[in-house]
């Protein structure tokens, strides 16, 4: 590790020789929403739980909605029946609405589902989205990817309706059409497990919508909210940790524009490849404060990467506690390497965050999950960018040769005034956020209704409730999880009275 | 009409002079569900009402739910603003769900709305249905009606899409993002009002959904539902009327196969083109006892058909009064004659009725409104008929190229076990029924909860309730229309309050 601390004279010598002239540069190019979901498939070698579960498949529709003569796909579901109450006293399904990436990573970083499932006399299921892992229609990933055709299917109203069809089926088969469902989902998962609740009352009795930013849609929210949340992080840990990422734009602007500037990037950031854009290096930065926003959880975890408890803490810590005289830029260096190299296992760095690689969560993003974000001279630590959509909708043209429809997700699931809308309209919604989270500031904060709840905890990040109970949990996250517990019991109890059932927990 | 009359001695004769020899004929086949849009289009000269709107047109993706390279449609809708309250006081939108007719049709026959409009200081929209009217996708109806492929986007929840797209755009066009949508509708267009608040609660505050048989899929309701309220209808005017009918048809079997028995009906019954099957002159005789059934109104009426008040008890009394010795199928012609005939214009019948015929209504019977329908010895007027999805399958394939799927409706919008299902969830919604209407069996016809609740009239027929008022209605029926319109004002005043607006009615 010691060979890439860059605390170096030397390099703090070759920085500062370096004219600081400033050069115009391409305005930073939109990103596409950082969740989670990319990093499913990475399953290390230290997962939080080691799940039990069955593999299926089920044969899906690729279009619900139309009579269209198509191929069928496999949809990947993982069962597990061990704890189930049976048909007979009505035992409740569990369902985690799957995301964005393989369910096996969802699975095993859901600890909270598996824990409970006993004392609810629970089965569990988790479905897989289509067009991810194993769940690909035209036979291969290849041929599903291949163009806007083939991934034209790829929406959200289709994955719910996969959903809907599979639990029907599920309860004829089990004998069990009346056992109640309930829904779980964490991010893009939860906005799932929320919109299926609202979709489809019929089938689930209830949703916990785990982080969930159901309203990062159009205007509903300012398009700061996410850089700023992330901003806001890094500043309550260290103002001065803030001003040096703030600064270092500029620096790295500078520097890449310097004679030899991309080459001394590369060495001082350890780049395994040559540096050909300074755009390349400022992205994998920006991803770095992201997702540690996003996992900036007060254990250990290995979620997407092994890091240390608070790792903001961290972060910061490393770059403000840098000998006097090092340079901003090296001062990152040691910042990212917690999020990029906490093993110190790695010895060079390859930038494989490609914005525009063709992957199914971007597709989204190019289509029905339009999330405007921008990033203020104000607020941010982050470069300045307005959200600018007909960039951003050229973007799409060029990377998938598709024309995104931003307002097609609230005609279809709503978002503006949900307050009015849904105080007489739906129950049975759990939305839980913690506010160190970016995506906390595009979720439900407040209740709806007696039943459409808001659980927030101060200290949280993203979907921290969803993951296995452990040895360090502080108290809010006991107490979030033990009101979760319950209210998921006040709704079977209540379903449970409807239906005039024996059974009761 | 005279010369029409067949309760004359001489047919008599010929009737007598018959073998009636039992032959064995094939079973009866499966007809699809009669709703009253297959006769939009046939706009009398004695409409209830001349509305007064705009013509407007607004193009519409042809799949919401992928985002498949698709040609665009244009669809109709007719528009009044003459009594709209304006943004500002956040006049209400009324939005009648076109259903599987010609639009101009619906709003015709849709006096209440217009009448109410001006109370409320409501916006009136009458959008029409995809596929339907001029609202075809591919140029011509010529082209969309093609084969399975052109069709296979004419379905419910694509219809649903095209009204909340146009909704989203015309409340930002109006600019009055914040005006309360009250959704209408009739029959299948019930159906959709309902289904429409559920799955778009974010668009409508709330819908009434008239003669709307959203339970009438699956085993919800007995399959003989439908057909035996006919035949209590007929039964409550006079038993033997309905044994007559319940005679008839083996009457006609015999008719059928004696020698010239196809050419004695086709002069028996007036039919313009020598009959072929004794099957099409049975079907006809269905269609009108089953059509007569829901426009059973005790006022004279010019709906479908011009029709006297109380058209079944017309119909039993042609065929009860005929003298001694009138043959059953004498009779029979005379009461058809009431629906078929009441104004004494036509020399002769076709028998245009094809069930084979490939109308709009008929391909989704055949894929997502798979409405099971049987007739049964004990109870009904009707040939015994078991419905048998099998046949029911393969008429389909062989009408339409296309698979049936029986449960989808169930999986997308529900239906069993709505009393608990929508218990909690669901608010605002009315649903009117008659209930000599043969579809309010299938129809929601107890309280859900207190804002999901039914309104049953003993005397009603199909939506009596969105006809104009007029000099003959019946008290009960001037105070279901009162109740509704309370029912209304409630929900926008609940709105209202919400929203803190100014605007009171």
């Amino acid at each position: 590790m010691a060979e890439y601390r860059l605390c170096s004279f030397l390099v703090s010598l070759i920085i500062t020789i370096i004219s600081c002239t400033s050069h115009s540069l391409a305005a930073p190019t939109y990103r596409y929403p950082r969740f989670l979901g990319r990093f499913a498939g990475q399953t290390k070698s230290h997962p939080q739980i080691q799940p039990q579960y069955e593999t299926q498949y089920f044969d899906q529709r690729l279009d619900h909605f139309s009579f269209a003569d198509l191929p069928k796909f496999r949809q990947r579901y993982l069962i597990n029946t061990t704890h189930w109450a049976g048909p007979q006293r009505l035992g409740p399904i569990f369902f985690y609405c799957g995301n964005e990436g393989d369910i096996v990573w969802f699975a095993t970083n859901s600890g909270f589902i598996w824990e409970i499932a006993p004392q609810f006399g629970a089965m569990l299921v988790f479905p897989e989205h289509r067009y991810y892992g194993e769940s690909v229609p035209f036979g291969s990933k290849e041929e599903a990817y291949k163009n806007a055709t083939t991934l034209s299917y790829l929406t959200t109203e289709q994955a719910l309706a996969d959903f809907a069809v599979l639990l029907t089926e599920l309860k004829q088969n089990f004998s069990c059409k009346e056992c109640p469902v309930v829904l779980f989902g964490g991010s893009y998962g939860g906005m799932l497990a929320a919109w299926m609740r609202l979709k489809y009352p019929h089938i689930a009795i209830g949703a916990l919508a785990s982080s969930a930013p159901i309203l990062q849609f159009e205007d509903i929210v300012p398009p700061e909210t996410f850089y700023d949340i992330v901003s806001n992080d890094f500043r309550r840990e260290s103002s001065s940790c803030f001003n040096y990422i703030k600064q270092s734009w500029n620096e790295l602007k500078s520097k890449g524009h310097a004679t030899d500037g991309l080459e001394q990037l590369t060495e001082t950031f350890r780049i395994c490849r040559q540096l050909k854009r300074t755009e390349d290096l400022s992205d994998w930065l920006e991803s770095a404060y992201s997702y540690l926003a996003m996992v900036n959880y007060p254990y250990p975890a290995d979620f997407m990467m092994p890091l240390p408890a608070n790792p903001i803490r961290e972060v910061c810590k490393r770059i403000d506690d840098c000998p006097a005289g090092t340079s901003v830029l090296e001062r990152i260096y040691e910042g990212v390497n917690v999020y990029y190299n906490y093993t110190g296992e790695a010895k060079c760095f390859e930038l494989d965050d490609d914005p525009h690689g063709l992957s199914g969560w971007n597709w989204q993003a190019c289509t029905e999950m339009v999330m405007p974000m921008s990033s203020s001279e104000e607020s941010s630590m982050f470069p300045t960018y307005d959200f600018n959509y007909s960039s951003f909708q050229e973007k799409c043209l060029k990377d998938y040769g598709v024309k995104p429809r931003p307002k097609w997700i609230t005609t279809e699931f709503g978002g503006h005034d949900i307050n009015v809308a849904l105080k007489k309209f739906g129950s049975n919604i759990i939305f839980s956020n913690g506010l160190l989270d970016p995506w906390s500031g595009g979720s439900v904060l407040q209740n709806i209704s007696e039943s459409v709840v808001s659980l927030v905890t101060e200290e949280g990040a993203h979907h921290i409730d969803l993951r296995a109970a452990g040895p360090y949990d502080p108290d809010w996250l006991v107490e979030q999880r033990a009101t979760e517990v319950k209210l998921i019991e006040g709704w079977i109890h209540d379903y449970y009275k409807q239906k005039n059932a024996t059974y009761s927990m």
